[in-house]
């Protein structure tokens, strides 16, 4: 289905090669391995990051660099907890070392710009820190030539999209964790990995405006889930993955003067 | 105008005594010194972080400690970019200790339930992972009797609130930073700190769904702020105050089972 | 070919059945992002420790947990150096912090083993180290019952194997990068991913007896390879991989007291 | 009484305008949140920095920043020992990270000379290092131009001074914690903070000539302070503080070759 | 001269019956790799903290572990700063870390006390802070029956000692490097590693009261002493060595409740 | 019998001089504090490459440096196990920050080479790291003027050395751990501290080809040892030492292209 190139696949003579004539542009996927209700795999957040990437990879001739596997701990509010079994995680400093390394070494390499495309929540400040202290270090201060850019996929589905996905209201990012969204999103690029018969129902999840630690283990759902997958489909799937990598490259080719055809 | 109980006013034995008959509560506010603006001073999330935390501890009967006054690195989509001069900024990792040695040695002490009461955005995920730390190093798995919380406080403003104080619109958190919100707090709890003759107008930053690192300084605004307080007065400053104070001391006293009136 | 169970392809409530029922081992891959010459590919180590991973999970009922991906910095003498393109590193803390945190994360769900595979050999002291650092955390210092075990996939080739392997003798581990052994398991288990026609040759290279830092980028052969591939296919491969599997499958099987048919 | 500019106090315009014009020294006090008796309150020491930065920088036309409000582990022979209540720590990392982080980022605005007066005695070595290690990471080896002073400011003490607060002979500064000094000091500056009824009275502390972890807590006196503040006036405090701030002011506008008059 | 037990000298099984039998209490002597003038080796620190280590040990029965050889980065104002030929120092981290694994692991082979004898004034507070973090991890709260004593030997000079040494008035610890002290030491301890011929006169060095950052080179005086070693003689180095090892033992003896004689 | 410099004995004038006519090389031993069985003492490694380094600093006209005299914690299949008595370790974070410490305070000074001569098998890549940091933040990145090498003295070993030390076959260096290597140098170059009368015998220890950790106490032979030393003597002492030596300095002075002869 899908044809970017993906670094590990690729030979380092080759690698010389694409940056020597290409954009030099990395996609990293970020996830997680946390649980995300009955319904889908534990891989979900790294999944879906991963095939993000590759979408956009394609459109911008951009190659697509191994994921980071294993995200920050998982918050009660937007994950449902660390607590859970299936779930994960590293501690922030980990992560933030993890991207400060990958952004310092692709950079060396020739790499100009790295396109970091988040999809767990609660890594992006880490993520952010790491890339910051990236640049301090290999004393990028101001540089138009070499950049790195972090995104979250979610902060590109435009209110359009949102109003066909939710017809009856969007409930807000923050209960979307095993919900329609990442249901739909899964249902279209790996429906085999998907079991809607054990889906959870029920109302969304009400937690408090704070965030309590140790958390109130009681709090979190029975399911994991903190609002219900009912009503996601294959073609909301579609509608969301297509128009999120369209508009994910189409910013990132604008924002780093891509040509219109840079291919491997 | 406020008379809660600040811990660097008293001495350690009056502590002591709180401690062995009070709630066992300390309000912990957390600012940033970051520029807001021609119109505000620096020291915006700061004060009002630590003014919320002295009405909410009036109310439930908790002490107050000295605020971390120096918050994590402005970002660019929240509060113009750690580049503007007058923002004076910590890694994540040395905010994440501060919070890791505060929550530790105040337990230690005999504190049953420490309140962080966020002023800036950025500070949130490294707060949390140093409250988690802590727990984690302290041994507190899980523990009805001792608890740390953390919360944002514009997380408390209700809809009805922000429909009167945003009577065209609102226009989303991301995008406050020196606006009409901060504004009508300071000109509610410390006029003479702000200028509003000063006040920078124009329409919303319009900034990119990515981060780019190194930022593009000429993205944020000149004045710094990424909305303008137009519209911004005391009145609205106090329904936002009062309404929010209000709130969190509830939530607060019902998470934690506090007395009716526990007061130093 | 092959169908153990991976951690990222279940739901959280199917692995709570495995823990609760199973042997509760999880197998965990570490490779690296190399240059491994013009013949294979960048991902070489952490495809074939995920493979191997794969085949003793199969024989012994364990899953296979999500990859570390990317390992501690090329050294010249064992795998042509940091200072190539292709090869993307982390720092020996950084490595020691995720080997830290998925021990202690792992654990905590109620793994009772977990078998960390190693494909990189510069990977070795440094997971050894997090592993170490989370034990103590952990407060496990002799335990039955619970442990972790940590080994190279090279340390398990027999003699008879390497004979065969190596008719004319075995040149020594040390250059064994991107040469017969690795070109061989690659050939047999992931033939499209080489490219036999762009082996390098000549004889093996010859580094001095110390490290030098910075290190003299002309003593690692252009080809990036220490020593060359011609000799290896998938017979050897086949071989060395069955062999391997099973020897590792054995040992972690009597080592860890393991039911004789504990699958998924 | 006292109107130095604070930097909290003022927006990020005025203070590009102090830099442009001004100076360019920023005063940062130092203290900590520290049992000292049952007469003196936890904040003493960030009030005294503080005052004392005021008066410096009103003389020599600095701002003041805002003080860094949690010091170093309390140590026995010093201040008590860190196991009392009301003394709440930063471990040693945490407060070099600290000052390390301001130092490199008030230089990156444009200050070119800062003063950290510390007010704890236990913070000295640890805001050294943070000094130190902030002028490493920027590159400065060697700058007429930018620097960064440390003092504490009872090493600004005349024996002069000595001798008239302590007219029956000094005692030592190891044992100043709680005593004349500090009370007196506070009875001029903040008379309203001190309750002298409680003072406690006795002979100082008789402390080993070694440091014993864990502390022996008998050994530290009921009252907390390690010499009794007897003898404390405010007179004898107001000596203190104006030849301390008039000392720090000569010495400071000397080294850093200030003129006469550079007021905001 | 001197026979005391040192750790390096044994082997595993000699120290397992000195555990079981002995008082368990080893010395660790800390020094530095530092410049002390033309007349004094750069490893004076060392020297002088193990010859004391070597005294008390003798005396009490204990051991002496291999020294901790290299410091804290030298300070100007008590050794003529890090910038001069021949000071090899580490940050204030590492050392910190080397104290805190060195308490750790004597303690977990069964030593029940350790004493550290620091001969270069920059180090104290890093030692301290590394001992307290090992009995933080430890989960040592408060045992008498394992502790960990610090100590700098020269707070163990009596007035009545220092009287003969500088029959003309003590100048004051504070500009002791490479002067009558640790010459006299020297002479007394190492006269083959002195040449008095080479020492450097002149009156003491005048240092401002504050620290400056980056150090002004040309405070320090060309010798690299901060006061001269003229007086100095192998009398009073023989009278301060015996007075200070005498009172550390007894000081030790008692605080630890050793018995009279236990010798190895 | 050997009198290469040693840098402690030297005072900060003659090192000056030194580093500005000779070859300004330090040569710097890494050994630890680790058990040795029942016949050597817990200084073998610290000692031997001490000597070692003295032996090639006397050949090429270097300096040797104090050593680091702690190293990486014991692994049970290359030093018997971290859980011995005797065995006193750092973690491996620890290591590395005193060597990168070290590269860049000698660099500093003015060494232009540095050679860590290894000889505790469990340091080499925690040393590997702290070098490799060092230069990276001392911005080396390709320079032949500075280095640093890295070695571990038995690497330097030849066939024909082994074939005559082990006239009946090399059993690995994998179990050569208070064997007939170190039993045979020890022999040679400090008879007096071996007890060959307390020499372990039996067959080698067989340990597993994984590490386990928490470690199986029970795998490691009661003696420590993992070989017997029996035939150790002092001739085969006598010719390691002396043909290692050679090796290494005749290596390491073609590699630094020094003068035939650069004494101090």
């Amino acid at each position: 289905m899908n044809n970017a190139v993906r670094l590990e696949d690729i030979d380092a003579f080759t690698l010389r090669d694409y940056l020597a004539t290409g954009s030099g542009v990395a996609m990293v996927p970020v996830g997680s391995l946390e649980q995300h209700g009955p319904h889908l795999p534990l891989g979900t957040d790294t999944l879906l990051s991963g095939r993000i990437c590759q979408g956009v990879a394609e459109r911008i001739g951009a190659v697509v660099a191994p994921a980071i596997a294993y995200g920050y701990k998982s918050q009660q509010k937007s994950g449902g907890g660390d607590h859970l079994v299936g779930t994960t995680s590293l501690a922030g400093a980990s992560l933030t070392a993890q991207a400060r390394d990958l952004v310092k070494s692709y950079l060396r390499q020739g790499f100009r710009h790295l396109v970091f495309v988040n999809g767990h929540y609660e890594n992006y400040q880490f993520l952010y820190e790491g890339i910051d202290l990236a640049l301090e270090e290999c004393g990028i201060g101001s540089d138009a030539d070499r950049s790195v850019l972090l995104l979250s996929y979610w902060d590109f589905v435009t209110d359009e999209t949102l109003a066909k996905v939710y017809p009856e209201g969007f409930p807000g990012w923050e209960i979307e964790h095993g919900g329609v969204l990442e249901t739909s999103l899964m249902l279209h690029l790996e429906p085999a990995r998907v079991d809607l018969d054990r889906s959870p129902s029920g109302p969304p999840a009400r937690l408090p405006r704070f965030d309590r630690l140790p958390v109130v283990a009681s709090r979190t759902p029975e399911s994991g889930c903190l609002s219900s997958p009912q009503g996601a489909d294959a073609a909301k799937g579609r509608l969301l993955y297509e128009q999120v990598v369209a508009d994910i490259a189409a910013d990132t080719a604008a924002e780093l003067s891509l040509p219109d055809a840079v291919r491997l």
